[in-house]
This record gives structure tokens, C-alpha cells and sequence, in this order.
């Protein structure tokens, strides 16, 4: 057999990039840049990406011109040498509505370019006494009067993501158990009400998914995680979302609906749970078992007012609420260990009602996980069980996916 | 601000290519759609890989000239017009060296370039009673037996895949509980002993990993799956190994340790585990659970031929032993239904032991999922619940783990 050297030194044809979507993809590298950086100049930004530095302030020029970035008046030496002006995102324009509707309150918010969360209303309202239509109809209310208040200050959303407590995919609520939702077309439902309340604007496209995904993306994005990259995230509310984020990505599963840790068994014989099965986690940690086991619901505690009344009390050591915020954490840690010593993530987030009982809740989290997590590297030193930042909750997640989607094709939202 | 079109279109410099590692990425290419397609012509990798015919014409020369390709003699008229040589990977040359060390055997196997299953040596052995050396030492013997066999075949090893029951990490298992093994340089002891038993051969290069992911490996590469490319995997043997494939890949966590599904809880006060924890799957659906629970145990059966016992007798009705299969499927579902409401799978694979109990296990496994299983998408009739292929195990596995290292860069193990 002959050999031909030299013949076979060819890569396989890749597809030829054309010049303007070479340009759009550019403008979303530089605009992503320093959306990241917080602030930078443009020779930073043409270090960061290796454009030249001609490139990048043409591209900087435009993405100016559509106001996408400002200039702050200020000029900053960084690494790169010469002092240069310093560049921003905008924190005017295109902008995210995120909508989190939960069982017992709905959270409106904007966020701007730069990723701050800007304008925000939530109302406690009983969302399980009533039908989808009626409960996306008062958030679609909420979300005008946001709309309003944000025109006001120039910021005009992209897009409007909803945060559901319920199994999402392509637009329909499946299932969503404490909401008594089945198969809702929650998309279409609420951008007719918004377009019916609105009626002199374009309409917007509005997407939904899982209110523990955008959590976890709020926590991931905006949160204080530090170098983690892989975590599982706990949302404690009237049910236990849950979501999983591995190497900076959501893992959605075959259907879209995976993170259902609220959903794992910790006792097989256990209360009958509204999804059908028994001995859910979130009969025991969620917050309507955590007011009734402290007794407060007797009381006729409800809502975020209950949570605080237990807080208050788990740390002046009344013994039902000790008992019951312990009794919780036990719960949360046995199926958590399950989650760990399937998944080895870095860490575990717990958010929603949790932070606030932390002082109590925490330790023993930490115990279970101690006791039960396989490697045996969970220790309770080893700071892996952390609250979510206050900063961080689905809202604001939603509404950073719409950013998000802005900063991939800025072209597609300019002036 | 003035806008200088045209200057910002070009892409961020890449790593330019030079001839010997695109010819070297070539060769890997076309070695690659050889070995999938099974057997193949030129024109049909020209055509699926997107070099031209001469291209591919010499870079096959090259890999028959060095021994990683064959001629059928047979022709064979594809899509691709013109009837041309058969071509197939070659059944001598290098070879994968999987050796699975598990608790009541060993059993070590040569698979070839095609991923054929070779050369197999599986003995019988207490592993449990021995310390690590002894067992390392053992598995070494009979790697060596197969290496002399497979040296008689004109297949030549170009590495070996240690597969264990345990946690492993960097070439130290970590833990073991059911071996006793503790923080075991396992890669490091295996090597001395081959090397020792071995003397005229060159060095093997000797890595570890854990022994259910390279059968969920198996199972992926070779098993029946169809187009489901994410999944859980059980193996039960002493203990319940498990390994999770998402999209193609395994997630294997931060420290290597994901997939611990036989250390989930079942029932929080349940019997203590050997890894410390109390009432893990592995306490009710490992193979000595299994055994126990139908009475076979106290009947002196173990091993292989006690679950041949078991089977057959749940077969024929034997009310103690149906009673232990259905009861460790209700366990194994219930842990399921946990892993299945955090990852929504595609389909959960069950290999090991389980295969040969389906008839009983598998009805008592899905019907513990349906009810629990949130999204309601867990019906027993969606066929979601598999047994593994009976070719593909963790030894198997192991092998091919050697040859896609082989396969990926055929120049670093040429003639």
C-alpha cells in the first residue's frame, strides 16, 4: 500500500461566515463585554476579546449610536495603559419584565441592561382561590402598571419571561399542582391581557418557564457563589422548587421538567401530597407545613407575615417553632443528601423563605447531609449549604433571561 | 459620534492550525466513521465526513498501512454511486484492557479497534475478605492470562481501565465501603503487580474510574437504547452503583462522585449502610438484601448462582422470594422516582443483577414510579424502564474507554 503524504492536510469545509453576521456577532461580543466588566474602556475590552482596537471602537460607535452602552464622563487607567473613557451599559432602553407568579404573591420587576433590577412591585395575593385566566389577568395588571413607570424612565422591555411554580414547556403550564393548574397556555393567556391593557404598544413576546430555573439563573448570574459553577438550588414557598445548575448551565432534563426536588420522597408512607404522591419533601419544608407544625396557622398566620412571626419566634427559642424549623431542616437534608450523592455539586442554595430561617434551619440541613452524603465530604464547616442572596429571587432571574437574549443579538432590539 | 462602517468586521483571531495536527485531527476523523459505520467505503466517509476522495484516500492508506483499518475484499455499492472496497476497523492491533474489580469477582476483557468484545476471564472471588494489594494483585493475574491470550490474537493493549465499586477519584478510589477500601492508589498497585508478572512487556498505562459509570458507558455506546441519549443507570450488585448520561455525556460532578443513586435514603431509620449512612437503597436492593430477604442466604446461596436461585424460584411463585424481588423493585422505584423528579431522563436502565429478575422487579419498579413521578409522564406501558443489554457490562465498558482514546488520536498509538 502506497502512501500519498500531504494529500489528506485538509479541514473539513466549515460554513463561510458572511460579513454581516460576522458584524452581529461582534456587536454581541463587545456588548456582553461589558455588560460583564461592570465598567471598561475600550482597550480593556479590545484586550479581553482580541479585536483590534479599530474593531472595537467601531463597534463600541454603533452600539453607542443605538444606546446600548453610555460613556460616563469619567476616564479610567486600567491595565491596558493610555487612560481611557469609561464605557457602561445603558441603563436606559431596551430592558426584561420578569412576572414571577406564585401561589400566594406576584412580583413584577425590570431589569435594565446592566442587569439591575430597577422597578419591582409584589402583591400578596391568594392565587390557589382562583382560575389561571383570573390569576394571569391580575398579573398582566401588575405588569401594566410597571410597564408605566418604566416608560417613564426610558426603559422599554425586550420581552417578558413568566416564573411559574409548575412543570413549563413550550409555553404551557403541564402541571402546577399548588396552583391547581393543568395544561394552561399561560403565553398566550397573558399576552392577551397585556395587549387588551396596553393597547397603544407593540406587543411583546412572552415566555414562561419554571420559577426555581430563574432562581437558580438569578442566583448563578447575580448572586454571591464565588468561583461555583456547579450547585443544586432550593426555592422554599407555599411548594419546594428546585433546580440544577451544572458547569454555569441549567440541566432542563428530557422534557423540560427536571429540579423537582419538592417531589422527592423522604417518608414513602407519608401525607398525601397535591401532586398525587406521598411524603413529598415539600409536606414537610414548605411554608404551609412550616406554619401549621408551629402552630401559627391556628393563629391565623399566613404569607410572608408567618414567615417572619416564625422566625422571630425559631430564634427566641419558642420550642413548636424550634421544633418545627429543625423538623424542616431534617426533611430538607434527607433529600438533599439524595440530591448530592447523586449530582457531587459544589454547593446547595436554599432561597425563598429559608434565609431568614437559617440560624435554625441551617444546622440541621447541614447534619443530615453530614450524616448521609456518601464521599463524606460534607462537612457543616465546609460553608457548601448557603442562602441565596436577597438580591436574587425569580423575577429578577426572568426578567436577566430577556437581558440576556438582548445581549446575544443586540441588532435585533436597537432603535 | 461618527460611525466608521466596515472596521469592526472581523472574527476574534483563532489558533491557526498547523499541517501535522489537522492531518492528525483527520485521521482521527475518518478512523471514527469507519469504526461507527462498522463497515463502510471511501466515497461514503468522503461523503459523511465532508473531505475530498483523494483526501480520505490518503489518510485510509495511512491508517491500513499502521494497522487500524482493514479490506474486506468484499465491494459494496453504498448511496455514494460506484461500488468500492469494503473498509472496517481492524480485529488485531490496538486493543482496550478493561478489568472489573467488583465485590464477589473479577473479570477482565479485551475488546478490539470495532468495540468487539474479544477475550473474557471472569472468576469467582471473595474480595470482601482481602485487603486491597491482594485483591489488585489477583485482578493483575488474570489481566495477565488475558494479555497472553490476546497476545496469541495479535491484539495488543494500549491500555487499561481499572472499574470499581467505589468512589475514585484521580487514580485513588476514595471510598469503597463494600471492598473496605479506603483512599487505595489503586492505578498505582495494579501497575507494579502487571509490571511484575509481565516483565518482557512495555509499561500499560494503567486509570481508574467507578464501575457503574463505565457500564452506563457500555450501555451507551453498545447497548439498545435507540436514540436516547439521557439516562439513569442502576447497577445492582453487593451494592446499587448508578450513573447518570445526560445528552450523550456523563455527568460525573465536582469530585468525580455523582451517580451515588444505592446511597440514597429510602427510609430515613432504616438499617445502617456500611458507607454510615442509615436505610440506603443499597440496604434493600443489593444483591446481599436480595438474598437475605428471600432466604436464600441462610440456604448457603451466594453469588451469581443465588440469583440464578432467586430468579428462578420468583419465576415459579415461591411466595419469599417474589416477596423479596417485588419489595426491593418498590424500593428501587421509590429512590427512582427521586432521581427521575430531579433529572427527567429519557428512559432508567437497570443492569447487574436486575436483568435476570425483570419478569417481578420490573412491574413493581415502574408502578412505584407512576405514582410518583410528578409530571404524570411515568406510565409502566411508555416502556421507560429497561434492562441493560446483556453485552454490555463494566468491563466492557472499561475497554472502550481505552479504545476511544485510541480512536481520538491513532498517531500516538500507531505501529
Amino acid at each position: 500500500m502506497k502512501k500519498t503524504p500531504g494529500t489528506g492536510d485538509v479541514h473539513p469545509a466549515e460554513p463561510k461566515a458572511d460579513k454581516a453576521s460576522v458584524r452581529r456577532h461582534n456587536l454581541s461580543l463587545v456588548l456582553r463585554t461589558v455588560h460583564e466588566a461592570g465598567e471598561t474602556t475600550r482597550a480593556a475590552v479590545a484586550a479581553r476579546v482580541g479585536l483590534t482596537r479599530a474593531a472595537v471602537s467601531s463597534l463600541v460607535e454603533h452600539l453607542l449610536d443605538q444606546g446600548f452602552l453610555v460613556e460616563s464622563g469619567k476616564t479610567f487607567s486600567g491595565q491596558a495603559g493610555r487612560p481611557g473613557t469609561v464605557l457602561k451599559a445603558a441603563d436606559t432602553g431596551p430592558a426584561g419584565l420578569g412576572v414571577e407568579i406564585n401561589v400566594d404573591y406576584v412580583s413584577v420587576c425590570v431589569v435594565d441592561l446592566a442587569g439591575t433590577d430597577r422597578l419591582r412591585i409584589t402583591e400578596p395575593l391568594d392565587n390557589r382561590a382562583a382560575g389561571a385566566t383570573e390569576v394571569l389577568g391580575r398579573a398582566a395588571r401588575i405588569a401594566a402598571r410597571v410597564l408605566a413607570r418604566a416608560a417613564e424612565r426610558e426603559l422599554h422591555p425586550a420581552g417578558v419571561r413568566l416564573a411559574l411554580p409548575g412543570l413549563v414547556s413550550s409555553g404551557t403550564v403541564h402541571q402546577a399542582p399548588n396552583l391547581g393548574w393543568n395544561r394552561v397556555d399561560a403565553d398566550r393567556i397573558f399576552a392577551a391581557a397585556l395587549t387588551a391593557l396596553c393597547p397603544g404598544r407593540p406587543e411583546l413576546r412572552v415566555a414562561s418557564d419554571n420559577e426555581a430555573n430563574v432562581a437558580a439563573l438569578a442566583e448563578l448570574w447575580f448572586g454571591a457563589l464565588g468561583d461555583a459553577r456547579s450547585f443544586v438550588h432550593l426555592t422554599g414557598e407555599i411548594g419546594v422548587g428546585g433546580a440544577i445548575v451544572v458547569n454555569g448551565e441549567l440541566l432542563r432534563g428530557a422534557h423540560g421538567f427536571a429540579g423537582e426536588i419538592g417531589h422527592m420522597a423522604v417518608d414513602a408512607e407519608g401525607p398525601l401530597c397535591r401532586c398525587g404522591s406521598r411524603g413529598c419533601l415539600e409536606q414537610y419544608a414548605g411554608q404551609s407545613a412550616l406554619l401549621r407544625a408551629s402552630g401559627l396557622a391556628e393563629e391565623g398566620e399566613t404569607g410572608a407575615s408567618g414567615v417572619e412571626e416564625l422566625a422571630r419566634r425559631a430564634e427566641a427559642g419558642e420550642p413548636r417553632a424550634v421544633a418545627a424549623v429543625e423538623e424542616a431542616g431534617r426533611m430538607l437534608g434527607l433529600a438533599l443528601s439524595g440530591a448530592v450523592n447523586l449530582l457531587d455539586p459544589e454547593v446547595v442554595v436554599l432561597g425563598g423563605i429559608y434565609p431568614r430561617l437559617m440560624p435554625r434551619l441551617g444546622p440541621a440541613v447541614d447534619a443530615e447531609l453530614a450524616r448521609r452524603v456518601v464521599s463524606g465530604l460534607w462537612t457543616p464547616t465546609a460553608g457548601r449549604l448557603r442562602p441565596a442572596s436577597t438580591s436574587t429571587d425569580a423575577a429578577r432571574g426572568a426578567a436577566a433571561v430577556v437581558i440576556r437574549e438582548v445581549l446575544a443579538d443586540p441588532l435585533a432590539y436597537g432603535r
